[in-house]
């Protein structure tokens, strides 16, 4: 057994999705596409003593559903220890990270020799059992701009990428609660993510990302006030935006924030996938 | 049209493997695992004004038939501009490496809008069809430490990794030709190559990769005096070496080389797969 170990996972903003539950979390999922970005968290795994598992982000002790379910499949008691550089509950997959990245430093640590796979698989099932994602851990552990063509882990998904590498600037007002969203009539929602889809399956760039997204933005219903406000801003300065899903929070490529008069955090996409430090 | 985008490919060490020949290039492949290495290849196409593609290597123009088939294949003509951090015919996936990179940087300057599996899916058919390669290309697209489970190009195959990183060191001593080998008797290097994939399944760590690949080496009858010596040398200095398929090629993990007394050549595992620079 080792001392502590560390993995990165890469914050991801889903751009556009659609539900796919099953009974089987390993299976359940979501279609839709989004980026992954360098701004991400550093998820520390060591042993305890004692059977009491806990988890600290950012200095404070909180429960993480998905974290105790990992930590609970792999059979070992440890103290996580989070930095997160995104905000929390904002669309950035921060829950997903937890969970994955507990997996892999877990993994290491106790010397559990699973596959990268396997880990996922396991990350994945945890995060959709707990409600808090559907598509995040997947897409973080492929890195890049992840296209999620088939839902559930890595023995039942189908992934692709926009072969493509982009600065990224999001700016972030706020929570949106997965669940509330996911539990309300998705039916606009899955039709226009299943649109979305089509268009970048189609056309897989950046700018076919973008447009894609905030159509699927708007016709899901989910646009606040603020947000609309952000992304014609964004488009006024000649600049693509859309809204993280789900948080209330815009991400624009290149400069498009910046240069409509924001102070936004500056990161890119991560060309990997979540890996040891 | 773009001026000029370059690609980076990460070089690829096959560790082990097994030859899956098919009619369809998208198709044949190998099974295998092996080590991608931050020492790698940068690949810069630009248009040209007439219609005589060039390949420049290192400084010195060559005829690479992959790189021809996947320019053909995008119906571009293009001067390709490579440099190469790894030698050249040792095992490194450099010809891998070329046709990916032109791929990714053709699909970029010329607008081709092309998703990553598709262009991953010319490079290897162009790859397999040339014959100078089963598994690199899929392997280079990945990152990480892959395991390919089943052979083929992006649609068609099953990968999975080894979630570690590494120290790599390498020595060459001169060229193999992957041809005669694979046009050889190829009854015991299946064997012995899919002792060694099930072996890494079943416990997928980088010491279980070494011993496989070891392993694999002796058995397939591919190591000359010069490797076993190599080989023997570092694990008298308690360190793990084994040969790159296929090159006159020993590589280390952590510091095996520098400890057994060599002067290699330094990288690490690369997280990434082939990614736009």
């Amino acid at each position: 057994m080792r001392d502590e170990a560390t993995a990165f996972v890469p914050g991801h903003i889903t751009g556009f999705f659609s539900a796919h539950p099953d009974e089987d979390p390993t299976k359940a999922g979501s279609r839709g596409a989004g980026v992954t970005l360098t701004d991400g968290v550093d998820v520390t795994v060591e042993p305890t003593a004692n059977s009491d598992s806990t988890v600290v982000l950012d200095g404070v002790e909180i429960e993480v559903d998905p974290v105790t379910t990992v930590l609970d499949t792999l059979e070992v008691d440890a103290r996580v220890r989070a930095e997160s550089d995104v905000p929390i509950g904002a669309g950035f997959g921060v829950s997903g990270a937890l969970a994955l990245g507990t997996a892999l430093a877990a993994n290491h640590v106790f010397e559990r020799t699973l596959s990268y796979n396997e880990l996922v698989t396991i990350a994945h099932g945890a995060e959709v059992q707990a409600g808090t994602g559907l598509g995040d851990v997947v897409a973080q552990a492929h890195g890049g701009v992840p296209i999620r063509l088939e839902p559930g882990g890595p023995h039942a998904n189908e992934l692709d990428a926009i072969p493509a590498r982009a600065r990224v600037e999001y700016v972030s007002f706020g929570e949106l609660s997965t669940a509330d969203v996911l539990s309300g009539d998705t039916e606009a929602l899955t039709a226009a993510g299943k649109q979305a889809l089509s268009r970048v399956v189609g056309e897989p760039t950046l700018l076919s990302f973008m447009y894609a997204s905030r159509e699927f933005a708007c016709e899901a219903g989910l646009v606040t006030d603020r947000i609309a406000e952000t992304i014609d801003d964004v488009a006024d300065a000649d600049g693509q935006a859309s809204m993280a899903m789900l948080g209330e929070t815009v991400f624009a490529l290149g400069t498009g924030l910046s240069d409509a008069g924001y102070d936004p955090a500056v990161c890119g996409t991560h060309p990997a996938g979540a890996m040891m430090r």
